[in-house]
Order: structure tokens, then sequence, then C-alpha cells
């Protein structure tokens, strides 16, 4: 069965508000509640989780702790990923030292730059690698993701590369509407294009609603 | 007439294309060509630039500058936005260490923070207030747009703050589906769970497609 995306992508934050509610050692939650702590109703909750099986007992609630599993296990998430990053800039910097990442299992274990003066720079424990030598480094040592943090004017053609060394997901920082075959996954992660979508609105209204 | 909002999504990415030709001297550029650069078919983005009138004339292509122009004025980016940081840990600080907002207009004005550790501290130039004075220092200097980039406990409150001081715009780094009124705008920003929800896919193939 085909899941829809808009799916899949709630999941991640139901694990999150599970693993929450686990460290209150909260043992069962009711779809109403997971609901309200998610900005989703219960509704919209027990038809995303029917996709899956059958999770909780008709006014029993769900318990805790198995539906974390069980979701984890659905996303992947009882596992590592390994990713390697493109672009070793500020931005790159900034993603290299971002701490979110490993607690949730997604560590950063190759970094590549295309600017010669950045490659062999020690940071964060990796030793940066030329662009250049993707394909070899790649081929060598696969990693499940790679996350882009070049700029815009080279973005696809790092994407290009990353997908014909194997890599199915990418996560881009640059501000282009990236183009990846069929199969291989993108998300775009770039504040700036996400605040120039809403100041279309600022404009075109007047005073607070 | 009300403008579906992935138009509204794709046009910065528009903007960036004709900023980077308009840096290359070019003055005409094709539905077709404006169409490679950004993954875009052509009469996708006919279409879209249909909505706010007549661009360009069939066969000859857009005038870049007129277009840049026009865009920047339909999104507003014709003008400087001010913006509210609230949470200044990790994350916070590489927010306010990013280069990429300036340039286009968007600048972070105030910070604050729940941790009394942390209020006073001067970062980029301004100091860190108590997130319990958002309403009066948001009410005497008002801003556009509220970034949010405290942890997922307190990140629905601190929006709900927001929206009362009259802020129509967030930017959430959150890992949470917060909730805000109609004529809020509010986009979410989070790597990671944009990675969980792609390793969905991973773990759900074999092999690149």
């Amino acid at each position: 069965m085909e899941i829809p995306p808009v799916v899949i992508d709630r999941l991640p934050l139901y694990t999150r508000a599970l693993s929450a509610l686990e460290s209150e050692a909260r043992e069962v939650v009711s779809s109403q509640e997971l609901g309200t702590r998610l900005g989703v109703t219960p509704a919209q909750i027990r038809k995303d989780l029917s996709y899956f099986g059958r999770f909780g007992k008709q006014g029993r609630g769900y318990n805790v702790h198995k539906l974390l599993d069980e979701l984890q296990r659905i996303l992947g998430l009882d596992r590592q990923w390994r990713m390697a990053l493109v672009g070793v800039g500020k931005l790159g910097r900034a993603i290299l030292g971002y701490e979110g990442f490993t607690p949730q299992g997604f560590r950063i274990v190759q970094a590549f730059d295309t600017d010669p003066k950045r490659v062999g720079e020690q940071l964060n424990g990796l030793t940066v690698k030329s662009a250049d030598e993707l394909e070899s480094a790649l081929s060598a040592n696969p990693v499940d993701v790679g996350i882009v943090a070049v700029p815009a004017e080279i973005a696809q053609s790092v994407i290009n590369t990353l997908v014909k060394c194997g890599v199915r997901a990418i996560l881009n920082y640059a501000p282009i509407a990236a183009q990846v075959p069929r199969g291989v996954h993108l998300k775009r992660i770039e504040p700036v294009l996400a605040l120039q979508s809403m100041t279309y609105y600022l404009k075109n209204s007047r005073g607070p609603a």
C-alpha cells in the first residue's frame, strides 16, 4: 500500500511526542491528548496510524512504549544513519556543530568542500576532503544521506554526483528547486526562502487578523 | 483572487534565479531556460506568473530586470523586515550568526531567552532580554517576524505570546506541529524531522532505484 507522504511527514512528530511522554513515565495516551500536544485532530492520528496496523484499543488509548517502538521501527529510527556533508563554509560548519543529529541516530561521517583552502582541515573530528573525491570516498565508505550546503550555482551538480554515488536521501540547504530521479528523496531546508514566501502575506494584509 | 500557496512558495526561487541572471548581465530569459535553472517546467512558470498579470511577450522571453523588480515588489522583498529571535542556545546562536538573512532584507533586531543565565548577554550587537519581557519589548519595538528556537516543550507557548504581540509570520525551529490562528503564517525549519521522514523510504527500498 502506498502511504501518503504527508502521513510519513507527521510520523516523526508522533515519535517526538511519544518520547516526551515516555520520559514523563506515562504508560498510556489517548489520541485526544496526543492530538492536543501536536496540533493534530484525534481523528487524524487514528487515521494516520491505521495505515500501519492496529494500535491501541477503543477507549483505552495507546500504549506509549509500544507505539513509540513500533513507529521508530517503521521510520527506521531504530538504527544509525550515516551522512556525508558537502560544503563546510559558515553554514556547513553550523550543520557540523548541530547537536540535534546524533541523539536521533544521524551521524555526519564524511565532509567535503570544493574550495582547496578548506580541504585537509580538521572539523569535528573529520578531515575535509575535496569534492572531487566524492565518488571514490563514497564508494569506499557509503553513506545513507547527503547534506548539501554549497552555493546555489553548484548545488545541482553536487546533488547529481551524490545520486550517482547511490545516495538516496538528500537534505538540501541550497536555495534551488533541485531535481532528483524517482526513488531518491530530497527535502529542502532554507530559512530565507521560507521567510520570503511569508512576507507575501504580511505585505498583503493589514494588521493582525 | 486567492493565489495557491504553492505558487507563492515558488516565487522566491524565481527571484533567486533572476538575481543570478541579472548579475550575469543577462537582459532576457525564456521560460524554458528559467525552468531548466529551477527544475520547474516552462508551462509551470508561465502559469505561476499569469496570476500576477502579463509578463514577457510570446516568443520574446522575460525582461530579467523588470520581472525581478516586479516579483520582489509582489513578495515584499523591496523592503526591510524586522525579526525577533526567541531562544539563544546553540541553535539560536547559529541563527544569529547566519549571514543569509541580512542581504535579503531580514534583520534580527531583538533576542530573547527564558534562561536567566543568558539574559543580559551581548550577542551580535544585541542584548539578550528575558522572554518574560516579550510583550512589553515587542509593543515598544514591533517586529514583523518571530523566530522560535526554544525547546519543543515551550515552543507553543512562545508562539502564542508572539501571536498575542501581533507577530504574523513565524519561523519555527522547534520540532512541534505548532498551531497558529488564521491570518498568522508559520513555516517549520527542522532538519531532523526532515531526515526522519526520508529514512522511512530508505528503509523500505532496496538499493538505488
